[in-house]
């Protein structure tokens, strides 16, 4: 049985970009290629499948743009990416991506360690890149994901107001979507209440997902808090795999088999189908062996009698 | 400086009881007393420490008598046990324990092979313990714990009214109050929230603390939701070490370190202070060398520039 198209939360798998770039070995592209179509058969529906960067920074995504194309080939999947600059952005527009993410650091230093930019610098790609779109490319979405918008290894607290400074030049800028990051794990669901609440009110529907970090083990309460702050797109990657290879400590996404069983205990259609879900594990970690893949619902199973979102409605 | 005796939410650490119980091996008595006073000395002001059960039945409990007189001595501390019948219970108000919880499933499969009593026997059973401390024991406070209020591994899905009739039953029966227990990981937020509202307004303020196991890694989303239906209590474990030796896969209380963050990330007192709990933690591992120990702020450490919900109010 197909899931209904009518989902409540969208989930978006970003465990072969935020996933396989913070691990030191690539994993080999014909297995990113059977890993993106076992998610997508999943219920997966956007998937962020790679990043076009230096491929001397981070060679593990140097085969971005065959994984893309593959990716194409799946019906009905958006297919994302994430890019640090025009050049690159320019790239992902080639390839065909459906959407595009620029990370943009609230904090400052956290953006000239991670893509070496000052915010002038990117703000100022920013807008290249949506002049660059609007030109050439209209059929790619871009988003901007305010990277330690909850907090900084490097600088510390991060002032709610820069983030909403920033997600408002974003806005201003002309993306089509503003989302919050916890890069580092330093989120609490008071603080995540809060400031989507303040996002939204400053820009609208433009405010967009949540990308959570689980590095102090509060991922799924702060998800928890952004569904009463209204969010409907979460960020996760599946076995929780992933980081920041430039922010000390900052281990780990959210698990997406956690996820998914959390909105969908709630009564939240995700459109992902849990088993279909552990086949897609299968796939990553026959792919990865001896890389530590994180959840805890894989492990201890679905609660007996256990019924699915859509199943209770019908 | 010592934390103020103003706190928002009670952690009522359960790991010297639930923890210990679930392991194989017993932690020598010398270690456990050692390790109770590090953890009221990191500011833990509740400690279950034990339970008095058949000695054949769990032998890691056997030396409960001795380790209650211990935390005796500890001032500040209230002194908590678990007890399964009048027997043990005769045998706690004889130690001199605050607070006796007694466990009813509200699952009654998992009732009889949990503590081998059907409903009405355990019941019955409540009403005596209650008779004898109203009698004998007026210092000890006793709170039913209902396990399985969530759902149940042998049962699967546990009815909300059979847990709103169980709590009315123990109200009826005389206990000072009633907790809810997710024995299993079984528990979703939306649930948790209409759960703990039903229950506050069948019984009031008889409605107690929450009991969340970290089986499916939902225990801190649950935490936040039980916060929103009024909840100031939460049971967890140093470590999160735990589990129901009688329900097969239910491993692993909510990690005391993580809840603690958690709350006072969001502003609320608890009195713990974190780099002592990390003492305690160091007295557990080095009586448990192998067992595994969860929990990730211990792993990641606490946020640059991280403060406390007492210092920021001052």
């Amino acid at each position: 049985m197909h899931a209904s198209d009518k989902t409540d939360v969208l989930v978006s798998e970003v465990g072969p970009r935020d996933g396989l770039q913070s691990l030191k070995r690539a994993m080999p592209t014909a297995d990113k290629n059977r890993w993106i179509a076992a998610l997508a058969k999943a219920g997966l529906r956007e998937i962020e499948v790679g990043s076009f960067v230096s491929p001397k920074a981070l060679p593990q995504m140097s085969d971005c743009a065959e994984v893309v194309a593959h990716a194409l080939t799946i019906a009905g999947l958006r297919v994302a990416v994430l890019v640090p600059n025009l050049k690159y952005a320019q790239m992902a527009f080639e390839a065909g991506a459906h959407l595009i993410t620029i990370p943009v650091s609230v904090s400052e230093p956290h953006s000239i360690s991670n893509i070496r930019k000052t915010h002038n610098e990117i703000i100022e790609d920013v807008r290249a890149i949506v002049a660059l779109r609007n030109e050439r490319y209209r059929g790619t979405a871009i988003e901007a994901g305010l990277a330690t918008a909850f907090g900084c290894t490097i600088q510390g607290p991060v002032p709610e107001d820069d983030v909403l400074r920033m997600a408002v030049t974003m806005a201003e800028a002309g993306v089509d979507m503003v989302n919050l990051a916890d890069t580092v794990g330093y989120a609490n669901p008071v603080q995540v209440r809060r400031l989507f609440g303040r996002v939204r009110e400053a820009i609208g529907e433009l405010c967009g997902g949540a990308h959570f970090h689980n590095t102090r083990g509060q991922g799924l309460a702060n998800v928890v808090a952004a569904l009463d702050a209204g969010v409907r797109t979460f960020d996760s990657s599946q076995g929780g795999i992933g980081g920041c290879p430039y922010a000390p400590g900052a281990t780990g996404n959210i698990v997406t088999e956690d996820l998914v069983f959390l909105l969908e205990a709630m009564g939240l259609r995700t459109g992902v189908d849990l088993d279909a879900l552990m086949t897609a594990r299968a796939v990553l970690t026959a792919s990865l062996p001896g890389e530590p893949i994180y959840g805890h619902v894989p492990d201890a199973g679905l609660p007996k009698g256990f019924v699915p979102a859509e199943q209770r409605l019908s």
